[in-house]
């Protein structure tokens, strides 16, 4: 059966994947970007915006996991658009014309809307329904493929509370946000569940593997 | 002038520096030894216990910084015993006749009581007042050596939120205790005020040495 994949989910020491405050100006609120500074240094990175720059490192390998196999992506209602989003009829989510998806996308919100189809092969479809029930959907649309769970940090939780996630990786960086939301709540124990491998590279983050154990 | 350290401090990967429920028989609480396996397994840990095992790799490196240069240690009333030993005028610690300090130790307590001479160069001092008063007395006893901050987590914080910590060594165990007390709260952006290096070691742990910038 195809995979649940969680990729280059970016918490702070303090375990928060976002910051307070967050607006269409700042997608991680009071962040801003010292998250995913390690992201923008890789290829991986200057590839998907057309720049050809960026290193080649163990950074960019574990980045570019991001793309091979994915038939469809889920996400939650944060990751689609600043608060609010759902009082605007006209919110095509944060990327522009072209968004970097290239599959299907579910967005979980309570507020769903038609669906809408953008270049590049991505569409936005928006389901108010549980974890489970969104990836029968989104593994129906994948093709056999594999299903990426886009964040952010509640809707990762909640999958991985549920058990519906085969394979998260999880980039810790030195900086403490002190305030935002948190990635680890109420999942106590969750190294029964998974094989934990750490790697720390020279940019000063620490990469964190899971693999679900054999259920 | 003489450094603050601390060392071999470890926490869960959700923060956590103790778990729930200390007693008398679970120092830690619910996180039983999950946090200090690695540091049992090194021969750090064996020539303490007069075992002569253990291993010597980066691991070993880590915790035996704990030792050298050190006059003075202060503790945290919860370091110095489960909940309650206020109440128990015999109380001399968890180490037994000889502890592992040798140095004398300032233990921190709202209800301080004579000092305790034990074998081995250890003398426990208790003392009722802030984190800079204390220092300025361990300083003193500390003969021009430096000062090992020994915990637990809401003493380390303290001190590291006034600013009185040179360095700082945190090891990163990849377990989710889900409760406990939590040493990162209330440290926002301190990576402005220290230079931070991470590595990731073959156990699975993480250490995070943190070194005051020039102040």
């Amino acid at each position: 059966m195809s995979k649940v994949r969680v990729h280059n989910f970016t918490t702070s020491l303090d375990g928060f994947g976002t910051g307070e405050g967050q607006t269409q100006a700042a997608p991680f609120g009071h962040a801003g970007e010292r998250l995913h500074e390690w992201m923008f240094a890789t290829r991986f990175w200057g590839e998907m915006i057309g720049a050809q720059s960026g290193h080649s490192g163990a950074d960019h390998a574990f980045a570019a996991m991001h793309e091979p196999g994915i038939g469809a992506e889920i996400m939650g209602a944060g990751k689609f658009g600043p608060p609010g989003w759902q009082d605007d009829p006209d919110h095509r989510g944060w990327w522009g014309p072209n968004p970097p998806f290239h599959t299907p996308v579910f967005v979980l919100t309570h507020r769903p809307r038609p669906s809408i189809e953008m270049e590049g092969g991505t569409t936005f479809h928006f389901l108010n329904t549980t974890p489970a029930e969104a990836l029968n959907v989104a593994r129906e649309a994948a093709g056999g493929q594999d299903i990426r769970l886009g964040g952010g940090p509640t809707v990762v939780r909640d999958f991985v509370a549920e058990g519906l996630v085969d394979h998260m990786h999880v980039v810790q960086v030195p900086v403490l946000l002190g305030r935002g939301v948190r990635l680890w709540d109420g999942l106590e124990s969750l190294e029964e569940a998974y094989d934990i491998e750490t790697v720390s590279t020279p940019s000063g983050v620490t990469h964190l593997t899971f693999t679900a154990k054999t259920r």
